[in-house]
């Protein structure tokens, strides 16, 4: 049969690691699919640039648009980053009836359902596999493997980079600022790190797990997004200390078919499989109404694990191919968008209060909890050992977050309170 | 469109939880293959038995060849366990173009080749998720997940009953007896658990993961078996001391395209993930050349996680029947079977000896190990508190089966040792 061939976008990272595995398991690939698969045009940004594969320079184009209008092209694999720019190249080459392939979390999070539709409408393939957790196959599970079930919770460690740092916090009682510059000398944070560390790269990955779990159209401004930057090596102490291990987890759940998504530092309980997820690996956890608990654990970053992710699609748009069935499996999100208000988001508490050292103090911070109906499942009462203080450490039961919120707000104007430390979900 | 009508063979647990999710989730699955899917015909051992699930008594039959029979039924789905006689159903019901959806391993570890092979002559889809490991669905990532890669190695914790047992033993310090004795009573094993404790229902899982991952037709008889029913509570104590966990693992591991598959019980080394993996829980690491680490974690058995990996193949072929590719993406092993020698076969292995508590006697023993060229990573010397002996306890460093075996038989000819206590396989 004749050659498949496979424009590419972008020959940094990734785009390596899909050259390598390409000429690397050509007989595998080929003996799947009944053909050989051809890279037949790659757009870089500097043709003349040294590169650890080799590829021939008479493919090389600096111009990506050179690729989309290429009419021998089937597939395009957009690897090259970037959201306005590379969406044009996208919906053109759709246009030009190209399936893609492509990696890229922020342009699938902020356009994926422009992008959808248009494949629809051109009866193209889109597949992403590669845009959350790496090599971790998990958006395949939630679209076939948990077809038959209701998924009712999400949680991901889908950023390596914080994973990473928060593990070495734990592991060495380090603090934020030093791990966070160990790992931009090892290059495992960008030098300007807001995007892993804020919690804004978990949040567009929890957009795509939410938008395919519940079926429902997910936007990135539907994910509430608190980063790590703020944690101490005390918060972690604390945790470790209480059975817990700090985690940046993105977590969708949903009750009767209302939703909440978010990102935010949270205690895991030890024991929990994914509190055991430790460095750069990533691992997602799938809570469903029939099949209970199931974790994906695998590397979340890196040329060749999110290249495999990438080939895989390939190797999928290729079958599709060769059965005529392209676009005509997409998964069009059914289910109305209804989100949980303050009042039906719910989960269990861990603060950390500094207050002043006399009596009577306790029994105030518990009657605000009361009169806001949060119940307790522990407190502790400890001197602080640098301060005139005490610290307050408690733990809630399940509790509405609207009531949460004014229990913290009436805090602050509560005078026997110096400073509230730290509020963080509690889960596991 | 016109509703996909299912005739379903055996409403035990597992077929009792396909009704409840077909029923339950109707208008979440028909919303994704556009028609309403029913459960036409249901054929049971006894129609007059009372039942956890309400079905229509006009829909039950003590036949199984009326629902093989019924030219209404599109799709059938075999959760009636046995061997011979359902391979006679369901060869009749290919010949007849029904597709059909399985969670017999024993099946389709014995009988699989044929059964794929009549499918495609037929164009028919057969679908197993649910025979590997209940509802973790392995067996879609091995096929499509990780269709770009060259799978090197799969460690698999399939068998609950067996996992539940060495938890226990290692959690609470029980023996093997006693265990296995509450497990039969909390209905975790069976009343002759054989099958399970001898590690024949691990050997069937792993020629069928054996044959998907490596896309070689491995057999059962390809797999080298040994179960748990010798495992003691010292041995768990040594491993315990060593930092490693007792695991019956199922291993398949492939090198140049040399592989070997076998189940043994398994000192997997602390912080490993699949050292993590406790009670009825079910994992498959997987260790792919690009890749790298990757693990898939969750309910093996039971109703409704069995259930739900039924339905999903149920969802699939429905899928596949709306665009009339059934029996079209069947994977055909397509490698040559070459299984490792001896020679090939290599691991780290732990041995305890009982020997004669005199001077020379280390010496002895590792001059024979230094004969048939195992190096050792580790020995260790110490008295034994019941007897005038002394044990010796050795971890070797990887070492070729053949060699292994020599070292033991050559064991057993030499007089200062008393007995081979034990011998475990090394991973982690």
């Amino acid at each position: 049969m004749k050659p498949v061939k496979v424009g590419l976008l972008g020959l940094g990272t990734v785009g390596t690691g899909v050259v390598r595995i390409v000429e690397g398991h050509q007989e595998d690939l080929s003996s799947q699919v009944g053909s050989p698969v051809v890279i037949e045009r790659i757009a870089v940004k500097n043709s003349g640039k040294t590169r650890s594969v080799a590829v021939d320079q008479g493919k090389l184009t600096e111009d990506p648009w050179d690729v989309i209008r290429d009419p021998e092209i089937d597939v395009i694999v957009e690897v090259m980053g970037g959201i306005d720019e590379t969406k044009s190249y996208i919906l053109e080459a759709l246009e030009r009836g190209k399936h893609i392939v492509t990696a890229n979390k922020d342009l699938m999070a902020l356009h994926g359902a422009e992008i959808l539709a248009k494949a629809q409408e051109k009866q193209c393939d889109v597949f992403y596999e590669a845009s959350v957790a790496g090599g971790i196959p998990i958006i395949r599970t939630l679209i076939e493997g948990f077809s038959s079930d209701r998924i009712l919770k999400i949680m991901g460690i889908v950023n390596g980079t914080t994973n990473y740092i928060l593990s070495k916090m734990s592991q060495e009682g380090a603090s934020y600022e030093d791990v966070l510059e160990e790992a931009q000398k090892l290059g495992y944070a960008e030098a300007d790190p807001t995007s892993d560390v804020e919690g804004l790269d978990a949040a567009r990955k929890m957009a795509i797990l939410g938008t395919l779990g519940f079926r429902s159209n997910i936007e990135l401004k539907d994910v509430s997004v608190r980063g790590i930057s703020q944690v101490t090596k005390e918060d972690i102490t604390y945790a470790k200390r209480l059975g817990y291990e700090m985690k940046l987890l993105g977590i969708a759940d949903r009750q009767d078919d209302h939703f909440s998504i978010s990102v935010q530092p949270t205690m895991v309980r030890k024991g929990h499989p994914i509190a055991a997820v430790n460095g750069v690996f990533n691992a997602v956890y799938v809570y469903g109404e029939a099949v209970g608990e199931t974790m994906f654990y695998g590397a979340g970053a890196g040329e060749m694990p999110t290249a495999t992710s990438v080939v895989a699609d390939l190797m999928a748009v290729i079958k599709n191919l060769r059965l005529g069935v392209n676009g005509l499996k997409a998964i069009v999100p059914y289910k109305p968008k209804k989100l949980k208000t303050d009042e039906q988001i719910s989960y269990k508490n861990f603060i950390l209060l500094h207050v002043d050292d006399k009596a009577g103090v306790l029994a105030k911070i518990t009657q605000v909890f009361a009169e806001f109906g949060v119940s307790l499942e522990s407190v502790v009462q400890q001197p602080n050992e640098h301060n005139p203080e005490a610290e307050i450490i408690i733990v809630t039961h399940q509790a509405n977050k609207a009531s949460m919120d004014k229990v913290l707000q009436h805090f602050e104007g509560l005078d026997v309170i110096r400073r509230i430390k730290s509020v963080y979900r509690v889960e596991g």
